[in-house]
């Protein structure tokens, strides 16, 4: 997470306080907790993370320190996300009421916010019902998010799941089927993509992993000539996106 | 140019290196003066800058210190391009070796180094010949360009030009077409681009300038279903490249 070394958006440092966040329902990206703090009230916290499934991550002093803002964390720093999660049953709804095939982008291992934010303006646009990303190794909703993403995390629902691949079988049984970019997959043009889909698009580096590949139906290649190896993460899902929504249009 | 500020990447100051940078043929982006500065040196360098052709902007003291590294600018301070630029003719010519229809990318008021990266990194993919940008208003071909262009840079051409509006009339006159991205424009589906082409993209806040969109032949628009207003500028750029793709390859 490069964003909170930088900005530090949304951090709620001190016990109380990040109690009282937990409390209040605030949704929390993160959790860091001084390594071998274990009196009462870091119990009480950190049983509160667990009812609501945030990440944990134990930490030094020292890794405290240089991430507070305020130097008054007393063991204690959450992330707090600058938007609340939609649900997956939400984009479900969504696409019904709008009388449409389901059209869900999923994010796996996009740890960069602006790539996130880019592709979430670019699922407003193309009319994606919703954009899933995981728990884990993913950037959170904070506020360079919030502005990357020119409004479009007002009106585009985002959900954040525990296991990608689950949730994909879940809405496997719904009726929609999975497409993942991927460069030795066949030309996208070539492929169906209309119907009920749910687009997966992976990090720049590795690309979609292995079980979440194996779980889509298709995979799909954005035809290259260049020399390099890769588009830039949120121009592939933006190409794909619109070879969806032009299949859509034109079938 | 916001990235002078942040990064200084190539900036060269001071009255001898300056001078020697333009005398040992150092592409210059552009060149801060102190206001007022007339003396027989500074004269020498603003000769050699008229002679290339190179952007001058005269500054006061405080702005020149703020933009110095060295904090020993004598007055002058360069920016230079940490790539050398190409020609238009050198474009035309690598579509000819590869047997292929032109296919340009034009620039207009992309003052963002990393919409620059990433659209030269599309570029190359897309099988473009090369990216054509203005002197004035727009981003050099700085350190941060070819970090994002992760490596295209070193494969595509970027031409400057000093009118753009006239480079595209002298390429018309070579059989190119023009089409522009335009929120207002035919659905790009529906439009023929396949043959010799170019596609200008403008920047996300104004878009393509008054003088350059009456050159184009087309207005191409990408279809937009949701609440916000436009795409990243290097997503709309990576969807209209790609549908020009999708229709060399496809008709």
């Amino acid at each position: 997470m490069k964003e909170e070394t930088k900005v530090n958006e949304n951090m709620v440092e001190g016990r109380n306080a990040v109690l009282e966040a937990f409390r209040a329902g605030k949704p929390i990206d993160k959790l860091f907790v001084l390594d071998g703090c274990t009196d009462g009230p870091v119990r009480t916290i950190l049983r509160e993370a667990k009812k609501h499934d945030v990440i944990l991550q134990f930490v030094s002093k020292e890794r405290l320190t240089k991430l507070s803002e305020t130097g008054k964390h007393q063991g204690v720093i959450a992330i707090a996300a600058a938007y609340e999660y939609s649900s997956v049953e939400d984009m479900l709804a969504l696409a019904k009421e709008r009388g449409e095939d389901p059209f869900l982008i999923l994010l796996d291992n996009i740890e960069d916010p602006h790539n996130l934010g880019a592709i979430i303006r670019t699922a407003n646009l193309a009319g994606a019902h919703g954009v899933i990303i995981p728990k884990r190794r993913a950037a959170g909703l904070t506020a360079t998010v919030a502005k990357t993403s020119a409004g479009a995390l007002n009106y585009t629902p985002v959900a954040k799941v525990t296991n990608l691949k689950k949730t994909m079988e879940e809405l496997k049984e719904k009726g929609l089927w999975f497409v993942c970019a991927d460069m030795d997959g066949e030309q996208m043009y070539k492929l169906n993509l209309t119907g009920p889909i749910g687009l997966v698009i992976g990090s720049e580096g590795e690309g979609v992993s292995r079980l979440v590949k194996e779980t889509c139906d298709f995979a799909a290649g954005i035809p290259m000539k260049g020399e390099i190896d890769s588009l830039n993460a949120s121009v592939a899902a933006g190409v794909l996106a619109y070879e969806i929504v032009r299949q859509r249009l034109c079938r």
